[in-house]
């Protein structure tokens, strides 16, 4: 027997989740992700270089940057330009998703460019990292079409898709997709990172509250699994194909 | 005989401006701004405290703050929080929307409360200042009525509307609301912030090329009374008032 | 009736102004101005070098950086140095003297030198910006004096004279010049960049108390008129023309 | 069949690993800890006052700081004070070793004091971060001896023991306890921090060059489990239990 | 035999020395002061508080800031200011000023207040930290004259005087006071800092080309030792004792 | 008649100095340098260049830095990687580390390869940046004489040995390497850099409480020679010469 969820979802349901594209006129290819009222714009750039470190050796890179904008949450959070640096969890997070991206790009493919994907939240409740990943894949893809059909590019770097999503355990109860109240609340909160083909590119597990069984952790895996599965079918979906 | 602006409109024409509230489901007033393709998302943030050097002083205080999504541009640009300060031209643009607000505002009527009103640019097309102080006046607005529908304030602290709008001088002729294109070629440049009651509460004008002369300076002047006219009401409207 | 002004001087009178150059052994051109018991020390750097953004171009730059003593004022201020960044104030004022001065140089006939303009304020009583924009420019000019004298030049990059002076309405008469007792209680401030030949090169007019009327305004472009025309006269009798 | 390790060891095999007590006639607890080549001096400071958010909670604190000294690896790095800040990947290890000390805390227990772990690698041989863990259980440890010998503290406010180790998939082979050479060929890196009595405290896994399935997964899971009853073992020696 | 120094100056010869006092309308005390080309502004500020760490003890504290205009030199150095941090030779030069004068004040006599001495170098041709030293004494004097006549201190706190000047070692000659052309060549570069009554308040001797003699070392303190007596006399003159 | 030490060492008498090289298997050369509870680590690394300013003048550079772990002290001291910035303190020490092993290494037979010394104490009783210098130059010398063995240096560049001591005057009685309780009641302190063929590098004397005399100088003086040609012996031991 479970107990209700505070939204009244299943313990296996996502958020409504919303994947709108084209909501940049300027960038290469953007993607506006909602789960339930977390907001994340993401804008994904192409510049036609990159790092110094990377120069001459024949292929691009792909980076992540994250901001969440004062008011995204309850409580206004201080302006990290104002305070003159980025937190260690700012950093976390856009470490989290550059890697991720960079986990599915064939960066030879790509040729000496780089990617950009500026990952700003708009609004935050519960899982913003995991909606950028999954709505930065779309702006990347959708940047790649748009290279492609201007010519720049002959095919498409990309090699596989990744989603993310968080599992965490509730009330003693292994759940799907943790909103603010039940990420707070959360005995012990996690982030996968898959991709289409079933492969991991990343699992973060943390007991907040206590340490997690080895039997939780595999209940929170499978939830996962079934998460994601959903929401690569939801990206293949907003990019048309 | 006038030469055509490159968005084809009059010499005194606004481009389509849009104002729409409750755009943030946290912030105590919001409201998403546009003109044209110009679009500025104003959170305003009640706080039950003043900073440190007004406490006991029985008044509020209203301030900005104000920033650019990287990719709000063509090409993007580097995020404030990673270089790890705001440039001088964001500082001096917050200091112009704080000052335009608080011209309207009854600090005393607002009690020992701050209202910081969040200006973030999600796309730039010129006239991002401006767009900034006529949305933030919406929001500030917004969070008034919500804290008087709340019983938090007896009283409107507002005292009047305020509104701006930029003119300049484009091969040689006149016009109000400079989109980027004419923005990044006009021989002059200009920002009036002005009142529902008429007065001017800001001029700032520039000859970026060249001197501009005292009777191109009074026909800015005009053009710009008649934009602010139009944006009042449009405020009123977007306020249901 | 006018009010009397807390230095008895009448509403269109000028403080004291003096323009001495060569105060500065190494300095290509230097000015200390003073109005009244506000002093400025300019000096001109010329360098043999542009910003990275501009090499190549065949051009020159001219930029100016500002700065307080830390008692320079009636109170110790903090030192920006040791505050490890420079205030929005410090940033809003330099980038207004580089902009006022770039306006009547001709950047191409510079060549590609950079000339840089530091105004350190070594005593503060109102009026800084607008005296070390008056400043600069004989110091600038001086520069390029000694520079055509060393053959380094063949022509005077100069193509106009710039002077500025603040106006506001103090106990709702307008004034030339304030000192710092006017200036604090001021409702409107008003500064105005102006050239020899009578043309606007920046205008930055605020309501600090209260919105003002376009009928102040007049009054207070008008004083500004009058006083730049003395400030013209005394700039070329500082450098003996 | 299985590939050699470059260090000859087999797949399951940790590296020598010694934790050494009392090495700094300062800090409450010490202990420097080798896991052969990597070694990490951490101090256990107990100060009489925890961070302001936390006052008046009877409650305590456990945080960690952790550097790398410049020339602890075969290039010299970059030292941090120097560049006037804590690189992304630095603050995202303190943040992970505060939380694993934290999770056996009974901070109540602790009472308003707060115990400060500065993790600082001598010689960076791999794996830096899940050392830092294993030491700093050691000098949390001894530290709470002391302060209950001092009668500070009436019981010990340690709940279990923690331990970290790291794995890998190298040559598409799972191993334990990577060395520098290992992590930088690996195909997928991960650290598990688990508690003598069995639970997960923290996973992080990451596909570095590939995506990697479940079943490396799980053998990564249970190398990990072995390599930490091992330490486990070695932390009660240590500290004469 | 010696060789002829730049300037003509025998090695025993101070360059011609000024100190002129209130300069400055609004500083407690301030002091501009000459060594030769070497001009340093000195003022001191008088505050009511004491940092926080000095609190409660019933005594005062004496500090002192430097900083050098960029133009001071012969070619412009950065405005450390826009730079965002003081460098190290700023920091240990005011930290020399700041002990070098509470080594002469009786900061219990002086009660719980700052002495603040901003030393900036308008002009810099070598000895700026040893000016500003002998400067500042007077500056300081100046400010607890003023404060006597005030009725805010009863006593003067003052028990000493200092001064100081630089010697090194040119040429193989030891000489007194080196001007910026000596000490860019000098073999050992010294500054002494010395009492009225004969004590020795600060040494700092390196041998900048080479190490240097016991011998060239007594000999450099010798001429310290007659320069600081002119030194002495000349600050006495200036205060009218 | 002399005060007793807290020590019960005589005036004249070192500390145990011990010097240990190869502590760090990375580094051209290392030092571990013990003057009693005072512990530096010091590591020499060669680097195949020079700093953009030294480039092709065909000769070598040394610096150093320096840096305390937090818990080197009694109490707990803040990490400056953390603070985001090098104390005044710290700067001026590894400053003074830099020039004094620069003065007898010969920058040409160095050739263009750069040397960083990193000096980090691990344990702080007094007197660290004298042993940091002392047991620099142990590990500068090993790393010569590692690159010499491969070929790299055909000539060893180093001109002499340096070493340094404290001194100071404590309950008015001039000592010898003054341990923490003794360096913070001291009257007058001093640090003494001397090169084994007898000439002065540095020397910083100051009056903490008091001024002191010319015949105390003396003393210190010849206290910090005897000093000195202790840890040159042992200097010529360390390194089996």
């Amino acid at each position: 027997m479970s107990t209700a969820r505070p939204s009244n979802r299943t313990p296996d349901q996502l958020r409504a989740v919303t994947l709108e594209t084209g909501v940049n006129r300027y960038a290469e290819g953007s993607c506006l992700v909602s789960f339930g009222h977390t907001k994340v714009l993401v804008t994904a750039s192409v510049e036609e270089n990159v790092p110094g470190w990377m120069r001459g050796k024949g292929q691009g890179w792909v980076t992540a940057e994250y901001g969440m904008l004062p008011r995204a949450t309850h409580t206004r959070g201080r302006r990290e330009a104002a305070a003159g640096k980025q937190t260690g969890r700012t950093q976390e997070i856009q470490r989290l998703i550059g890697r991720s991206l960079r986990a599915v790009v064939d960066l030879k493919a790509l040729g000496e460019r780089q990617v950009v994907l500026d990952c700003d939240v708009v609004q935050a409740d519960g899982g913003t990292r995991t909606a950028a990943i999954t709505g930065a894949w779309v702006a990347m893809a959708s940047a790649f079409d748009y290279l492609r059909a201007e010519g720049v590019l002959k095919a498409d770097p990309i090699l596989d898709q990744v989603a993310a999503v968080s599992c965490g355990v509730c009330s003693d109860q292994p759940v799907l997709d943790l909103d603010y109240e039940e990420d707070s609340s959360a005995e012990a909160d996690s982030n996968f990172v898959l991709t289409g083909s079933g492969t991991i590119v990343e699992i973060q597990a943390t007991g907040e509250k206590r340490g997690f069984t080895r039997t939780e952790f595999d209940r929170l895996f499978q939830l996962a699994d079934g998460g994601c599965a959903e929401l690569f079918a939801m990206q293949r979906a907003a990019l048309g194909r």
